[in-house]
């Protein structure tokens, strides 16, 4: 199945070429996973094996604007800067464009602004997605709900179906075959004193893309095989600790899920490993100084960085053996 | 079942008081394992889940001297040091020893020379427990054959039962209850070109010892249902690479097995990792080198130092590399 049946199916019932109005705007927050989405069930479509859970980071991400040009291509503006055509990102994006243009000719503006620094190992593509859908449904006022544009979102970065709320997110992995029923959901949770600080500990590009680590993890690990397994405990287990405010708990389970599925990772060949020396070093620390009382963990994404988490009232204490964190408002 | 129930059994049909020579002398060899043992099936009798493939470190290993004492307790001296008798090294050894003693009550000194880098991580328990079987087996001339001290020495430290050959040894499984079946044999190849060479990158005690960490990722780890299944793998691959000496093969292999082996560590709680920065540096930088074309490999054990696997035409570049390389003769 294909991308385009996906969304030609979407709108069999809906009138997708009603209204064209001057120009798109949306927002869409970065997301960080405490249960991770590692490994796809369908490449196209970026249906995943497994579900996942994150936390949107209101004030990081993505805000996208879109305004019809008579030109003969897209263009696409980041952060004021104009892209080449022929960059990767580009074609990705107008790739997507492509998906929704029908026998129509329109050629877009897409000017993207992302707040999110570059070298912290937050998921770009996430928030770029899900903010480029919602800048789409309010360019031609699909009035699409937003598990609709969640399902889109994915279809271009699977991480981007959780990029369509606030707060925490479930992204359920679904079952069919057009993944239909594989879209993100807000969880009926809020934890003010909830806290994420991202490290930041390399700014060195990585070696593999996040999508080629994935795959090769899936066709080569042997290890990967208890990974749904892994997800199906770790997810119920957060919803507890959320539901009961269980820090430790909360903490433990995203931190035993970041590693399990790096673990998954550097079993795999060729060996796939984000960690840098760095990394390693900034883990020795929180174990130690989890070891002495502090109730801090860590989660890591395809990337060298980690994101601390504790509770605010600890926050100056973590500060000082992280002088470099970035912390990160969650809640109001 | 009981080791003790186990030493009854071997020596049921021989006359373990027979003689007593006036001393017992041995001398074993380390071993590293190039298809790792991980997770035991039984505790007390040290029987492992899987089988393991090792090469023998011809001049490393330690020596160890048996004489009757006229005292009430065993002695034992390590590098012409005297132990504490409340050391765990000396208690781990006396009981030991207490398998053999029967209703006799003989006391011994125990003078062991270990010519290991203490630093490099290299077993001192396999080389250890495998010198002290054959020593007892000198000194009480019970004539036993080397897979009866394979078995002996299993009951010491499991690692230890591969350290009664040389060249490449493997150790089988088994499956009876009682391990009678659980024993090491020498394989017939021989690859006088193959080097090992040991990168030493921290002297740091570690923080858990093999014996610990190997029960919890038993216990804990989900990614460690698959273990067996890698282990299987790999030596079958591992045989045919040495039946064919196919280098890259074998060391792809090898490297593949450890990182598979550290994979199901880190997905232990609380997580277990031997990787130290500089493990993470010198892995790179391997990888790095074999991006560029040379065909270098690692393996790693239960701390932070690791194996380098090299044909020896490459030895000279190797150590331009590594300066602190310690370069380790296999064949003569």
């Amino acid at each position: 199945m294909k991308k385009s049946d996906v969304v030609q199916a979407l709108f069999a019932n809906k009138n997708q070429k009603a209204t064209r109005r001057e120009s798109g705007l949306a927002f869409a927050p970065t997301n960080i996973a405490l249960c991770k989405y590692w490994g796809k069930r369908d490449t196209e479509l970026n249906l995943p094996n497994t579900s996942s859970l994150s936390i949107s980071l209101p004030d990081k991400g993505a805000l996208t604007k879109l305004t019809f040009i008579d030109e003969t291509q897209d263009k696409v503006v980041l952060n004021d800067k104009p892209l080449a055509a022929d960059s990767a990102f580009v074609k990705r994006l107008v790739q997507f464009l492509d998906l929704f243009r029908n026998e129509e000719n329109w050629k877009l503006n897409v000017n993207i602004t992302m707040n999110i620094p570059v070298a912290a190992g937050l998921a770009s593509s996430a928030c770029g997605f899900a903010s480029l859908v919602s800048a789409l449904n309010d360019l031609f006022a699909w009035q699409l709900s937003t598990k609709e544009l969640s399902i889109l979102a994915r279809l271009g970065s699977g991480s981007a179906s959780r990029s369509l709320w606030m707060g925490f997110v479930e992204w359920h992995a679904g079952l069919q075959r057009d993944g239909m029923d594989s879209f993100a959901e807000p969880l009926p949770f809020t934890w003010p004193e909830l806290k994420i600080g991202i490290l930041p500990l390399s700014t060195k590009e990585k070696s593999i893309s996040s999508r080629e680590a994935m795959q090769r993890t899936v066709n080569t690990s042997l290890l990967y095989a208890n990974w749904p397994k892994k997800v199906l405990q770790d997810t119920v287990i957060i919803k507890q600790a959320l539901q009961v405010k269980n820090f430790s708990l909360l903490g433990g389970t995203a931190e035993s899920n970041a590693l399990t599925m790096h673990a998954t990772m550097l079993a795999s060949w060729p060996p796939v490993c984000y960690f840098l020396p760095e990394t390693i070093a900034a883990m020795q620390q929180v174990w130690a100084l989890r070891q002495e009382g502090l109730d801090l963990f860590f989660t890591q994404d395809a990337g060298p960085n980690l994101k601390l988490l504790y509770l605010s009232d600890i926050e100056k204490e973590v500060k000082k053996y992280f002088p470099s964190l970035e912390t990160i408002k969650l809640f109001d």
